[in-house]
């Protein structure tokens, strides 16, 4: 495993490279204004670890009022639970008995919920958490409208009393998150692939109380959306990660009429280690930061990134400032948080800003690479 | 860190998904068709250790006959160091003294190498080496056409000179690798491509003989191309990498006449954990392959992979096979072999074949993240 690549009181000149560094002033602010809306408005904040894996920022996240975090792999849930998480949500499918059973071993002070989209996930669910003793809150995935997980509104009924037939599974409510939404760039596009999920959410929650079965929460919601679902009236809770961090992608969203502006706190510190005629070369490539989103920008510069393979990126100027020096640090923001953060081992957070700040905190990425 | 995905003697099914695994018969088909291309053609072999980052795989392959490997990062190399190599190649460009300190202090029975393209970068690599005592082979890396590292070969005698110059410091000869030129998919993308390294690297090293300064050797050569350094002449060395797992990106290009044939070694083992009306879900995406050469393919099953984001991959049918069951393991090709592995922390090498193979083996990935 790669060392921390700094220590707390370190200049930031001082941290390797290439590192991840969080400007933690934007980051308080991101969590604050994040904060403030969902208080505002009436709605849980229940974050997604998936774009952190840091059990430091989900205590964090709870500390200032978040009810807990959601994960999408049991060993995240593990990971963050090792690090004094308390209130997780797998808000996923897992179908594995040996995954499940290693999910309810975890200790009972932990409040665990899960999503279920099949009876066989059901089954295989309350027969690893009947061997445990303990309950465990299930929420219903519905297809809100991306095509990948969760069954159609109409037969959310159906699954829910599978749920309630089993001993140790509490029916929760309905998870509907529409991941295909959080990137449409433009207002009117997002707000009609909501309109569409909240009413697939309407229609699943009334074929739930159709059969008397309470349909405690509509849960979902992502830093690009969670505006409309939380007011729709049927959402209670929203699920943001990328907020805390903010990334090159969602920066190319038009916002939301009234959203709370996040600044970008996540950025890769990366080095030149070549300068040639009409280029300077960096140290930092697709194994620093994830592509699948773009490649990443240059922060307060006027070069473009271009592709340099999985370990370089090349820097080409825009208009006619010099190219930097060999050493020089250049300020990467990755096109995609959360598959970024996945690539390293801890979070450099600075306090006073990235040219003059100091390291603050270093904080392991303890769920990195959790894909069990 | 995730627990190992499986245990020695594990039959395939038992293998925790997603998961990494070698398939070994085929790995090993691989390193014996390259040691046998390397001896019949009298050139080393340097395989790059960036593709698999993993100590056991680097002594199986020097085990056979390579020389050493080659690494990208000084991080790199230490982890391999740490795991027994005893031959380690920085091809690549160092500038922060901290690093060159770090390689410097390896124990003095590591054979070190690195690469230069700069005059700073010789200083600061002469004043740590200096410190240490100890001395390092340096390369003098040229741009043999893919823009990126290296100096135009007519300045390759300055920096042999520059080099020469220093105690601890012996000019062992030329880098010229020529990344671009590996995907090119036809042939004679290739051959126009490799002819002018080859030019390159041979007007290179009349720059550096012209003053009286002897070049051992010109290393270089990638799994796309390596038939033709071999053949020039010119290159005393090949550094191919993705040979021994192979992707479904090589596997994309139109072979060489003559070349050795590489077969599929790397899969990720995946599960269905969803499956709906026209589509099943499993559970491999993003963070389970690198995505920045293509999606994955999905091996021996006539299904399409579609982009299910960084938990998800979506299969859809392409002909009439049915959907697979919930539970079934569907095993995926990465598109590009390097960066998926660092995104794992274990390989699974399983002997006997995907069906009903054994694990025979499972190596720690130990240079895993290793970005410093």
């Amino acid at each position: 495993m790669r060392p921390a690549p700094a220590r707390v009181g370190d200049p930031v000149d001082a941290i390797d490279s290439p590192a991840l560094v969080v400007e933690i002033d934007a980051f308080e602010r991101n969590l604050a204004a994040m904060d403030a809306f969902a208080r505002s408005h009436g709605v849980r904040l229940r974050p997604h670890a998936k774009t952190h894996k840091c059990s430091a920022i989900a205590l964090h996240q709870v500390a200032r009022g978040a009810v807990g975090v959601c994960v999408q792999k049991v060993g995240e849930a593990l990971a963050l639970a090792a690090g004094g998480v308390r209130d997780v949500f797998v808000s996923n499918e897992v179908i594995a008995p040996t995954k499940l059973a290693r999910l309810a071993a975890l200790p009972s002070d932990v409040q665990l919920a899960i999503a279920v989209d099949s009876v066989v996930g059901i089954e295989r669910l309350a027969a690893a958490i009947q061997a445990s003793g303990r309950q465990i809150d299930v929420y219903v995935e519905i297809d809100a409208g991306q095509g990948r997980c969760g069954v159609p509104a109409a037969e959310a009924g159906a699954l829910a009393r599978q749920v309630v037939a089993h001993d140790g599974l509490r029916f929760a409510g309905l998870q509907a998150y529409h991941g295909g939404a959080q990137h449409l760039r433009s207002v009117a596009e997002r707000e009609t692939a909501i309109r569409q999920a909240v009413a697939m959410a309407t229609a699943a929650r009334a074929a739930v109380t159709s059969l008397s079965i309470d349909c405690p929460l509509v849960t979902g919601a992502g830093s690009g959306s969670f505006l409309l679902e939380a007011a729709s009236g049927v959402y209670g809770e929203i699920q943001p990660g990328s907020y805390a961090f903010m990334d090159a992608d969602y920066a190319r969203n038009a916002p939301l009429p009234g959203s709370p502006r996040f600044e970008h706190a996540l950025f890769v510190r990366s080095q030149v280690i070549a300068r040639h005629a009409a280029h300077a070369v960096v140290d930092a490539g697709h194994k620093s930061h994830a592509i699948d989103s773009g490649l990443p920008t240059v922060w307060g510069r006027n070069f473009e990134f271009r592709n340099g393979g999985d370990e370089h990126g090349l820097l080409h100027p825009r208009g006619d400032e010099p190219l930097p020096a060999m050493g020089d640090t250049v300020w990467l923001v990755p096109g995609h948080c959360d598959p970024t953060v996945n690539l390293h081992e801890h979070l450099v957070a600075v306090r006073g800003g990235l040219d003059r700040g100091v390291v603050e905190a270093v904080w392991p990425i303890d769920a990195r690479g959790r894909l069990d």
